[in-house]
């Protein structure tokens, strides 16, 4: 929608809206704020506004009197691509946080942070045809700064700045991606994700089994339905591309087509391929008796005695560890969730072994038809040379890592929960501090006081005089269980009134012994 | 240090480091990767290189050469004022989080997030003389947009955004500002916010004093040492002002002035808001005599006996609210850690009535010093005005809010840890999987696994063959409790042997019983 200074009136949806720069829109503002009192528009300074900012401004203005369209000239929205969470939201996102960083402790993660930009350096030649889509800050002076566009990046960053040789960390935390963004998909330009990797020099597949036993923790865990993961590996994939003919400096491009076909067709791909990537279309067609293979271990053991492929020493180094890891899986107890499925590229760059993406399959309406795929939930895999491109020796540290996206997985666990009209309480208040009496503000505020001093989780309504009903009604609507009442006769009797909401039973309770009941009440409900 | 394109050599600290813009440092990184190859230098395109570049690619190189030097000319760093925060910087971080976060729930708020950039516009107008602070995002064609500056203006957003007339929420997020960082005073540019507003129309002053009770059960809770909050009010000072005889619009710039106080000698101040704001020297000591007062609520009575100051409607009101204000706090029992302190201003422009800031009072080392302050770690304020200024028909919202500062708390936690020789936990691990043994690997994966999925936090080494030495090594230096030890015999018997890390007691525990065992040694400890 333009560059500075460009702005131009536009539709979104059912309502006009302006979408200008930030000094237009501010001018705009300007004249609608005064709009009112139209007697002041004359004091605008005008020789402080271009002509083309005034006529924007007066379109703005003459839109603005009429008053049914008032609302519609103001821009007030997030930023495309990125949204609030409500209280509702962030109660569900709350749990399954909770859930997912609790997995990633019960294996031995430390927790980091990292700060939400790096030197816009730290991020290039790390994402390949993706690097378009990093956020860079406006240069102000200093340094060029980018927004992070995943937490691997920047743990790789971290492992070589300070010279750390093994490491299992955790992290979860925004990034920011400028994708065209298809809302509904659930897919955002600022999301979560939730990160564990395992940095070091160990035996080759106990990692990376972890990470995937890891995943299916969490996805069982959270109980989205059934799932599947998928696993390949990069060593393969270059293997085939090398025995089909594919030159080696189009390796990586190759790859990211193949990554495609989870959204596209292979007709387009191939396309791709061939018009786009100058690849030779009997190439793309070998790519093509390859990729359409997925199945358990035994595609593992087909695929060694592959004629071509069992030539390329790297396909045969994938393989290996890939019957290795399998074994593993196994005792792990998860080898039926995994699937050997060699069209999984995976679109980032550093990427040097192992690759898997997890993905729900949704349980089909009519039992003839096949599970559809909705869609990856979590994803990872092994890249041993990010860490040395940061080293300035060129040291590498070996790492695996998962990340779970928990964008998608908010989305489907706020539609059960819509779907089976479960009530979300987004407050804890345990006690509610009420009057049926005029005037009592300050026994209020007293009583309220030793409550929460005694860590007992407590609100009031903020008038002076609030209605008896309105109080009690308060408590029916947000769940709060108990409600402590004082008035006049309760304050002569050194008396407090303690109502349980959900069967209004009410009992008198001596003032010093009101904490020790309250405190009773919550520990057995 | 420049804008695109610059760069020069300059050192830090004790070490040179290259300083220069995104494409520049691509290149001499270029050069660099490639030094341990100089004869591929050559292959080098240098039609794409200006020769600029050329000369800071070289420079580079040649540096590079000296293996001493090797490393220095790389730059690997958080951008400034920044910082990652480690694995026991998280922990710390948690803890408090935790706390602040369950005294938010205490008081009824509920959670809400917004994303981390807004529209530019929408914090145009709200900073004052700090708006420069704010750090755009590059335009890339779209939205203007840039990061936010605190969780106030974002809530206002959602509020007027949302039509929402009455809420209470708590928000713990991360914000940015270019400020000119004294890191040693814990001061960043990337810094975590903790928030806690209630907006709505309501009686007055019983959220306010809500808000200073917060202050006061945080600051106790985290047992930071004494503190004290300083109270005052925007139209007290704006009465102040007005009665000095500061012309009205030179209101905002005088507040922002008067704000420095507790960092400049009122003779800077003077000559600030004389020589560069152009106030009359006898305007300016007229207000350094008001400026100067602070006391408890006696002093609110001194004030409204005040031969100017009570002539003047703005400052009767303030005087007013306080002397409620002071009621309630009494009523609450945190009465004597509150002082009306009329020098304090508070430098954000959205602030219209009551605003306040707790700051810490370092113990003195000697009885006969003064109580030193050692900054603020907690501020806010009334703000009536703000929604409406996002509201197309600028409908009001009343507001009042509080926002903790926790990176100045973590420091002084982190040094107080220090200072004891506390040692921290990184990890929650219970149980290490170990064996005597070689080739006992798929015994130590399957009985993992078995504690994974019974929910009990443990690790194992990955490798193949570990000494049992560095097993039981790994679990003292890390804190783990207790070992399962797995070898051949204990197969042979169908038993784990269990050890107690600390007391190097070890029982054998049938096969089946392990689980159950290890819960009960954990839920007793």
């Amino acid at each position: 929608m333009g560059g500075p200074g460009l702005c131009c009136l536009a539709s979104s949806g059912d309502r006009p809206v302006l979408y200008a720069s930030g000094q237009s829109i501010l001018i705009a503002r300007l004249v609608v704020h005064r709009a009112r009192d139209t007697t002041r528009l004359a004091s605008i300074e005008r020789s402080h506004i271009s002509h083309f900012f005034c006529q924007v401004a007066e379109a703005a203005l003459a839109t603005q009197l009429k008053p049914h369209q008032e609302k519609s000239n103001f821009i007030i929205k997030t930023p495309k691509g990125t949204r609030d969470l409500s209280p509702e939201q962030m109660v569900v996102r709350e749990k399954i946080l909770d859930m997912v960083v609790s997995c990633f402790k019960r294996h031995g993660a430390k927790g980091l942070d990292t700060p939400a930009f790096e030197l816009k350096e730290m991020l290039t030649e790390k994402y390949g045809e993706d690097s378009g889509l990093v956020y860079d800050l406006k240069d102000q002076g200093g340094e060029l700064l980018s927004l992070r566009y995943d937490l691997t990046v920047p743990f790789a960053r971290y492992l070589a700045m300070n010279k750390v040789k093994k490491m299992k960390r955790y992290h979860v935390g925004k990034v920011w991606r400028r994708e065209s963004p298809t809302i509904a998909q659930g897919r955002y330009r600022e999301f979560c994700q939730c990160d564990f990797d395992i940095a070091g020099q160990f035996d080759p597949m106990i990692p990376d089994a972890e990470c995937l036993k890891i995943m299916c923790e969490i996805l069982s865990g959270l109980q989205l339905g059934d799932f599947l993961i998928k696993v390949n590996d990069r060593r393969i994939l270059d293997g085939i591309f090398a025995v089909c003919g594919v030159p080696e400096s189009k390796f990586h491009a190759i790859c990211s087509s193949v990554d495609k076909l989870d959204k596209m067709s292979w007709k387009d791909v191939r396309h791709e391929m061939v018009a786009k990537k100058g690849l030779a279309a009997e190439v793309a067609d070998r790519i093509w008796d390859y990729v359409q293979c997925h199945g358990g271990v035994s595609l593992v053991q087909q695929m060694f005695q592959d004629p071509r492929l069992s030539q390329n020493k790297q396909a045969l180094e994938g393989l290996g560890d890939l019957k290795l890891l399998f074994e593993y899986l196994t005792l792990f107890g998860i080898a039926e969730k995994i699937s050997f499925d060699l069209s999984l590229a995976r679109g980032l760059d550093y990427y040097t072994g192992v690759i898997y993406e997890a993905v729900l399959l949704q349980t089909p309406a009519h039992a003839e038809e096949e599970p559809r795929n909705v869609g990856s939930v979590a994803a990872g895999g092994r890249y041993d040379g990010l860490v040395g491109m940061f080293d300035p020796k060129g040291h590498n540290v070996p790492c695996v890592g998962l990340s779970i996206g928990v964008e998608r997985i908010f989305s489907i666990v706020e539609q059960r929960m819509k779907t089976f009209g479960e009530k979300i309480r987004t407050t804890e208040t345990q006690v509610f501090v009420a009057t049926p009496q005029k005037n009592f503000l300050q026994e209020r505020l007293k009583l309220i006081a030793e409550l929460w001093d005694a860590g007992i989780k407590a609100e009031l309504m903020y008038k002076n005089n609030p209605k008896l009903l309105t109080q009690l009604h308060y408590c029916e609507n947000t769940g709060i269980p108990l409600v402590v009442i004082i008035g006049e006769q309760e304050l002569k009797e050194g008396v407090i009134k303690l109502r349980s909401v959900a069967n209004r039973e009410e009992v008198a309770i001596t003032r010093e012994n009101l904490v020790a009941e309250i405190q009773k009440r919550l520990s057995e409900s």
